[in-house]
């Protein structure tokens, strides 16, 4: 079985070296923590307006200003910054946390649109930056597109599983 | 619905605060590699003895020389060393990366229990950071065993639904 780290490989067109190139230098105190605030208001501010209701519906569960947070804390967190995601709610734990949400192969791709947009807008991060967090991004969109899929499989196999017995139920009675 | 978050704090004692006190300073340039290494070797040389065969049975699809390398590559990265993890398997995931694995009560007692007894092993690593770390792998056991329900849970579900749909069918024939 392929693994999450090459399914999110082959389906970004980002390989590992390049998604993680984000820790070769820190993006953190180069770019500082208002870039980041500006990034992901940015980010959330197109996400809400989305014209698409299913993609916008993804989200509808939190609210906007706490979107913000979750991912500028966790983004300053990873790209070399204090760790403040854990210190308020713990292990990032990505595809843990993503399991509530239908993470397809098109919500990762307008994802990353909207994101790209959001990138393209920031006067205050230099390309080198964008170009290191785009391809962070890109990978990490399709490690979670993987884990979303392995959910679905494990559940279909329980599924078959459970309602075989279920059927042979009656006939035992 | 309690959060992983504060389930893992129930279920272990251990509050948020505590469990991340690993951040309050650099334990990596603190202990220094070789620490890491010492202590998952002993750690997983006491996993892999282990007398109970439901919990040894959890490993046996990894190699043992595997099963160190990744742990203490995660240790490291997650508390102030080199991202040596996310280089070579990307992001850690702790609840994606544990879905196969019945991470029950028991087994995160277990864990903790060869955990303790590896740390106490260890001259080379200060009574301080030894309690640091214990609130680290005792919070994060239980958040990992409330990523374990949460998963039973939407199976028990989704199960119901589909054994629904699927005792339905012969009557809609």
């Amino acid at each position: 079985m392929q693994s999450l780290q090459e399914k999110a490989s082959v389906w970004s067109g980002v390989d590992r070296a390049d998604a993680f190139a984000i820790d070769d230098s820190n993006l953190f105190e180069k770019l500082g923590l208002q870039s980041f605030i500006n990034l992901s208001t940015n980010f959330y501010t197109r996400v809400y307006d989305d014209e698409e209701e299913w993609f916008r519906s993804i989200f509808s569960d939190s609210k906007k200003e706490d979107a913000i947070q979750n991912q500028y804390e966790f983004f300053v967190q990873r790209m070399g910054g204090p760790p403040l995601y854990s210190q308020r709610k713990g292990h990032p734990a990505l595809i843990g946390r993503h399991r509530p949400f239908p993470v397809t192969h098109e919500a990762a791709e307008r994802w990353l649109q909207h994101m790209q947009n959001a990138l393209d807008d920031s006067l205050d991060i230099d390309h080198d930056s964008k170009i290191k967090m785009m391809n962070f991004f890109r990978h990490t969109a399709f490690f979670l597109v993987a884990g979303n899929e392995l959910k679905n499989q494990n559940q279909n196999q329980n599924n078959q599983v459970a309602c075989k017995h279920a059927a042979n139920k009656p006939a035992e009675e």
